[in-house]
């Protein structure tokens, strides 16, 4: 069988505590039991993880890179126990980061990656050149109504997706299947305006018996995409909804939840990972981060990161949009423009939403900023 | 309507500091637009968080803590979205901690808690005082009945509950069917000997859409418990599954995947949160955690704020079961009831598999170490 490979970063003094970390990791997300109790054979030979590769991780941050294999047997075409194996026990330890993924023929055949990524957004949006843009309907307590009309000028003011809040859920103030309803119709009624092609993208995160339902009645209602943040509903949802041919619609995630994942240095995944790999693998197409210099603590350099894991070659998977956002302004679109270029998508929420009596006009005004045809 | 709030612990320098990122929490967690354009009346009123207490949070650590209530209008009756609100985008932030929450007639509405509990779990092992104790069969690699025959073991050597590795999903030399069948009946043979009411825990960890049916498969073949990785499957699978009464099956819930949410003193939850609280708003019975001076890097301190979180008067919901594991021996077994007396639920897997030729023998020698009755 194929077998795939993670490379860790760890934090160790030298050579020989950093090799002993490694074989310890290669039998903690494997089998688990102390080594002098692997039984020989295909337990040994196959599942144990394998210690490939260990070397010095460069002057500048100090550690070691371990590159460890494990068998696509151990997986068993099950995506959270691609998780589990990549990062479960050994998650709780310090010290130690995912840094990169090798992929298998198992991995492949599991993940179907996304369906549309850039250039499938690029069609559906028609924005053939320059950054896509990306608004969010909010806040939570507005009426299904007040947010369909927030969606409608959102639209009309040139922004190619309409997503939710993501803390819009099914709030008795705009109940899911209303706030659906009266959104789809607020972007198609623009849309007939302007003959444009603007999509609104619910969030479908909810309950875990009612999430496949809700993206099924987005898709039925006309959505244009969906919004999931995999790390209150799971990591798999993402996978099964963009494996199915019958489904077909993009998926946006959001990072609510997750912060703890990257957060420091030396612990959870680097930010190319965990927004950029992970992502492209559980078949997402575009994904939200925070943006440098916004209200979260990111550097240009790892948003820069973000970026290249999503889009850099990774087994043949499309790239996907990287949508940077939290604490965008006006004043903020030359900068990003200059970090940035034409491969993000802008995501624009509050800073909207604060020239409330003239939408239609600020979003249009945003747009120009951001294409540069202003 | 009710107000839930949640006390997060905050790095800063000075209280104006403090008070500042406590009302940026306020309006991330909840509106997440600017201050200035949060709608008057309804959303401002009700939506917006609010602070109620601000205070230093005592000279051994420094920093500041913030209590900020929240609508349960805004919950929605979503769990996912509790969570959202509890700690969604500040997640991503350093410097800020979960430390407590105080219940709102909404939350006791929507999460019935752990059907079971300690209590419950007393009475379906007939463990009526002492600690229970669990092992788990593995490693991945064996074959279905290779795992029944093990399972059988534990349960004639005494051990109350047997639990799959939580590596154990639906590979091929163990399909989940094939193994929940070998499992179930070897436990059943090891009870019609001894009389007891051993308890074989499948993992139903697995594809979002599959994870209901191994949970009712597992139900209808005569398991005596299921168990949930929700930093994986997502954290309203155990809620709805506790919450349905023709389930009715205890469940263990599985840390892996979840490190980084409380690895580091200054982001994430507080073990008490993360590991006590949490999860009986979840709905689980037992949670297994890294035990102190084992693979992990866990103190007995966190581990004690443990079984607080686990036990403590909380909303009237059962106490929980605090199930450490991860590096337990036959020589810890003093230690551990020093720290933990009869609280706690003693997960043991490596250190007995190693005994795997007598098996039996040395689940007993184990049972009779840790009741004290050897």
């Amino acid at each position: 069988m194929g077998r795939f490979s993670v490379t860790y970063w760890l934090g160790a003094a030298d050579e020989p505590e950093a090799r002993t970390r490694a074989l310890d990791i290669a039998l903690e997300q494997t089998v688990e039991i102390p080594r002098d109790t692997v039984p020989a054979g295909y337990v040994e030979d196959e599942i144990l993880g394998r210690l490939e590769k260990i070397e010095p991780a460069g002057t500048e941050r100090g550690g070691f890179l371990a590159e460890i294999s494990y068998s696509d047997d151990d997986m068993g075409g099950d995506f959270l126990q691609l998780l589990n194996i990549v990062f479960g026990n050994s998650s709780i330890k310090a010290n130690i980061r995912v840094e990169d993924i090798r992929l298998s023929e198992g991995i492949l055949s599991l993940c179907a990656g996304p369906r549309f990524g850039l250039p499938g957004l690029r069609e559906r949006t028609g924005v053939d050149n320059g950054p896509i843009l990306m608004s969010a309907i909010k806040p939570v307590g507005l009426s299904a109504s007040e947010l369909g009309r927030l969606a409608h000028d959102f639209a009309l003011g040139g922004m190619d997706l309409v997503k939710d809040d993501h803390g819009l859920v099914d709030q008795r103030t705009a109940p899911f299947s209303d706030r659906l309803k009266a959104c789809v119709d607020g972007v198609n009624e623009a849309n007939a305006r302007t003959g444009g092609r603007a999509a609104y993208v619910p969030n479908i995160t909810g309950p875990a018996m009612q999430i496949f339902d809700r993206a099924w009645m987005a898709k039925e209602q006309g959505a244009g995409g969906v919004m999931v943040a995999p790390a209150l509903a799971g990591y798999d949802v993402t996978r099964a909804l963009a494996a199915d041919p019958e489904f077909g619609l993009p998926i946006v995630s959001h990072p609510t939840f997750s912060g703890a994942n990257m957060i420091t240095p030396t612990t959870g995944f680097s930010h190319r990972f965990y927004f950029g790999l992970l992502q492209r693998l559980m078949g997402v197409d575009a994904v939200v981060y925070p943006n440098f210099g916004g209200r979260f603590g990111f550097t240009l350099k790892e948003c820069q990161s973000i970026v290249e894991g999503c889009q850099m070659e990774f087994g043949g998977y499309k790239p996907i949009v990287p949508a940077p956002g939290g604490g965008m302004t006006f004043e903020r679109v030359p900068e990003m423009r200059a970090a940035y270029g034409d491969r993000v998508m802008y995501l624009v929420g509050g800073a909207l939403i604060r020239e409330k009596a003239n939408l239609v006009e600020a979003s249009k005004r945003l747009v120009a900023a951001v294409r540069g045809d202003a």
